[in-house]
């Protein structure tokens, strides 16, 4: 057996959700054949959306054909979409030689922006789901999606379930059952709240009204 | 209704698991009421145990008494456990003032270690039961355990569920169930080998000897 070694990006950039990007970071980074990069426009410090702070520590021209891309989402989804251009030239420059570009939460829309999901099916974080058709895509509300060398993952934390389907896919089911142990990935949320069909009718009205005024803040 | 306002203290050291203190992170930090500080011996870069860096922007000398404390732990828990004396005094002395002190992961042999779970309920990764257990707490292999003011969470994705059971306890169901919705937390593990009981006896056989190798590194 050829073992495959692979580079990975995980894309940084200011204001991202950082679970988005850390759900399958702790899936994929442990593989030994995968070299995790933490890139971004420039070095140093990127700013998550509630406050932590993450290092970049490759730049976009450093890393220009990595085999696995992961683009995180954002709080601030529709700023962020008209604010980082140098992204979106990388990503739409890179894709083509990728093995696999994937995205979770409305990282997905920034796929789009970059030209990679006209007419592919894809899902998102539930608030960008209209924006992403209107960027081409056909949207699924699917938790994963996988659509030829495209995999895109729902809201935050179905990053995770992104990350261990592609370690399944990417070696087979046994390490994929090994990072989900290591990962004591054996999920039970206290509530039945995680979707707009579940969650009580003033919680998602709230929700709708919380992302209108968040997503276009640019702070 | 008196609005009461936190200080929450995410702590930081070298060769944590980013995912242990991300997954409460994003349930805790959202809300109006908590202020999220990132809290290590030092200010500036933390490397996590698979490399990605996050940045302490408080010591702990700046935050001695914070109301909310998250302790993470690390695939190197065993050399961590004897690498971090300030951490520990830091937790022994702010313990007493916090209205909750909570881990996720390994991050309960830390607590152990600083002399907080003596005769006291708690969980932890499954790697580390044994040592929990020679620290002095009662071992227990629940998900989330509430023992008093203390709440430890089982390995690594077990703070998501943690961090939701808090905001609950902190606010009320419906602040709960928003935090879920905004997460998107409706998992769907496309595998079912999160736990000792349900992974293949191969795949716990492999998992116990990485750990055994990799809990003493110190790299």
């Amino acid at each position: 057996m050829t073992r495959t070694f692979m580079d990975a990006a995980f894309v940084l950039y200011d204001r991202m959700t950082a679970l988005d990007m850390v759900g399958p970071y702790e899936m994929l980074a442990p593989n030994p054949e995968i070299t995790p990069h933490f890139v971004a426009h420039r070095r140093g410090t990127v700013r998550a959306d509630q406050g932590l702070e993450l290092n970049a520590t490759t730049t976009f021209d450093e890393l220009p054909g990595p085999d696995l891309i992961v683009v995180p989402g954002s709080g601030r989804w529709r700023a962020v979409l008209e604010q980082n251009d140098a992204l979106l030239a990388w990503l739409a420059a890179a894709h083509p030689a990728a093995t696999w570009t994937t995205s979770v939460c409305t990282g997905a829309t920034l796929l789009a922006k970059a030209g990679l999901l006209t007419g592919r099916t894809a899902t998102t974080h539930w608030v960008s789901r209209e924006v992403l058709g209107e960027l081409g895509a056909k949207v699924s509300t699917d938790r994963v999606v996988v659509d030829g060398d495209i995999i895109t993952a729902a809201g935050v934390s179905a990053g995770l379930d992104m990350g261990l389907a592609l370690v399944g896919t990417l070696f087979d089911a046994d390490r994929a059952k090994l990072l989900q142990l290591m990962n004591e990935y054996q999920p039970e949320p206290p509530y039945d709240s995680g979707s707009l069909e579940k969650a009580p009718p003033g919680v998602v009205a709230f929700a709708r009204a919380y992302d209108a005024e968040t997503s276009i803040r640019t702070d």
